[in-house]
């Protein structure tokens, strides 16, 4: 076990030497656990861009950290401020659409050029400790909101098991610690309380059979994986007790947008009357929105997601082609979930009834 | 093109010579068209146990068939009736909880137990053509019926494409010839109906994209594949006119077991206005039944259909683990969606309501 499967966070700075990152190639899940040291911004860029790290906190928090690298070889330097600005364009170049990308290096910046010339590593350090500090904390407030309800769900049917169906990975792999939709599963395993997870496989990339099964796995938190297809019977016959799943983007009404398939699972929990809970940081409220079915565009992506898939054969990971060549694909990433199949939002402030009122609750500021 | 794929039927007569029949190896499809001779009963048992051939229609057709074979290499004997008897129970034993398969044998066998000692082979051809033709008939009406619901979706929008979503495959690749679900497709089709098919994929084991989106290829029919989380985005904006689908067991009064998964589509139509049709012969009503959620008993398989696929990868056809070893998996290969989900039932007599009085209504023999 290394030290970061032990309080799971998903970047980290080397033990022994405090001039390298490190963080898990999450493309090699769930078949290998390879570390990866990050020694210059430029490392940062590539695992940002191919995808080695992926989930907006994430994503953010290794900016920033590249920054810091970026500040300890800019140091070294007779002018670092432009060498650092440039760093933060190349990292902000990586994944445009990423809000919390250009977020977590713009705080970054606006420290640096404030503090005068001096040695800037010092201070982007601080900055990104703080910005996972702040991310862990969010989660860890998820969290702690989610596992009352589990709690709640468990004294109901005392000694037996809760158990929750989750679609997607919206856990600690995809944050800095503690995940979203997973922290109140870990709190709550953490607690003795018994629980099991049904991991929605989630085609096309898999995220559920490849990150959350993994993850879970590793936490040791009882669970099993099936396919997206599989809920609705599970419900229909009393096997989930309540579902918990993350979300991108969540409008001022309550509607949430999250990986596609998640409504066929609210429209199913909803029919057997089951809760089914979204769990979010309040940065991924879209306060300007309110109907997400009407607002929010839909992203499609390459075709080559649903026709090709990677998996082990012989010892060696290898893509393979499930389809024949000339089938045409569609491959829509999100769908949108309407706030009154929500029973409700679990934020770092509290849980909230999925709807402005609700929101408005938490947030009164957002008046 | 060969013969079988011009009219489409799953299960032939070699042109040549007629001792051999002819079936193609759906364990190959999508990547190969592969055509296998069967010359001996054995040949026959070895496609049905090893699913060469699959569905219930089909694998009937190809156990009559192999009678066929058994009796012309009884005829050679001095007593063949013992010897076609043997080959009955060896095919019977291959697949024990296919109803149609035992059904098809026994109608068979029947038939030459009263027909007093003669040459058999002439009596099991009749027979075995008797029964495609009667399973094709059964397909072709259902066809026409359904075929009527697409002209009426046609005409609300005149000039515009139908969309329609299916789930599995409920295919002439399941049937003898042009299948249920996707018989009325066909026709449409033919008739110059702008008709676009949406294909679930169906994990896990991918009849959809496999088999469906294959054979709706051969035949020209514009068609998406799709994953089975895309169905309900696809239905919330309106791209979804009608859906039809299979279904292996329907109930008195209208509830419905097919390939998991379809329940929740069934919900997404229900939510978005989208009328849900079934195909089905009505030999796969099970008149002593009628909660189809409490009574129908839901088969589990294997993991291994989760956890690993099989595809093309540098020219050769691979299997590839797809999980972390020790990921626990469930596999429900079905699911019951209740009547009150179903706008109408497709069956060779008409279309009538998911419910007793609508099912006694096309049947009333079973009053």
């Amino acid at each position: 076990m290394t030290a970061s499967r032990e309080t799971f966070h998903t970047i980290w700075l080397q033990e022994q030497d405090d001039t390298i990152v490190q963080i898990i190639d999450q493309r090699q899940l769930p078949h290998e656990y390879v570390v990866v040291d990050l020694t210059s911004y430029r490392d940062g860029v590539h695992a940002i861009s191919e995808m080695l790290v992926r989930g907006a906190p994430l994503i953010g928090a290794t900016a920033a950290w590249s920054l810091y690298l970026a500040g300890l070889e800019g140091d070294r330097t007779a002018d670092p401020l432009p060498f650092i600005r440039k760093a933060a364009a190349e990292l902000g170049a990586t994944r445009p659409t990423a809000v919390n990308l250009q977020w977590a290096i713009d705080r970054v910046l606006t420290v640096i050029e404030n503090a005068g010339n001096t040695s800037f590593a010092p201070l982007l350090r601080r900055e990104a400790e703080a910005i996972c500090q702040e991310e862990s904390e969010i989660s860890r407030n998820i969290g702690l909101h989610g596992l009352a309800l589990i709690e709640a769900a468990a004294a109901k049917k005392p000694g037996e098991t809760v158990n929750i169906l989750t679609h997607c990975n919206a856990g600690a792999l995809a944050t800095v610690a503690w995940g979203t939709a997973t922290a109140p599963l870990y709190m709550a395993h953490a607690k003795g309380i018994p629980v099991h997870v049904w991991v929605d496989e989630t085609r096309p990339r898999n995220q559920g059979s490849q990150l959350t099964a993994w993850e879970l796995g590793q936490r040791g938190v009882p669970h099993t994986l099936i396919v997206d297809n599989a809920g609705g019977h599970l419900m229909q016959h009393g096997q989930v007790d309540l579902c918990i799943t993350g979300t991108d983007r969540t409008t001022r009404c309550g509607d949430v947008a999250n990986k596609i398939g998640t409504y066929l699972k609210a429209l199913a929990a909803n029919d057997n009357n089951i809760p089914f809970y979204v769990a979010l940081p309040s940065t991924t409220i879209d306060w300007a929105i309110r109907d997400g079915v009407r607002e929010i565009p839909i992203e499609q992506r390459d075709a080559l997601e649903v026709s090709h898939i990677v998996g082990m054969v012989d010892g060696e990971r290898k893509e393979v082609c499930t389809t024949a060549n000339n089938t045409p694909v569609s491959n829509f990433a999100f769908d949108v979930t309407p706030a009154r199949l929500v029973t409700g939002l679990i934020t770092e402030r509290g849980v909230c009834a999925a709807s402005e009122t609700g929101l408005l609750s938490l947030f009164p500021e957002r008046e």
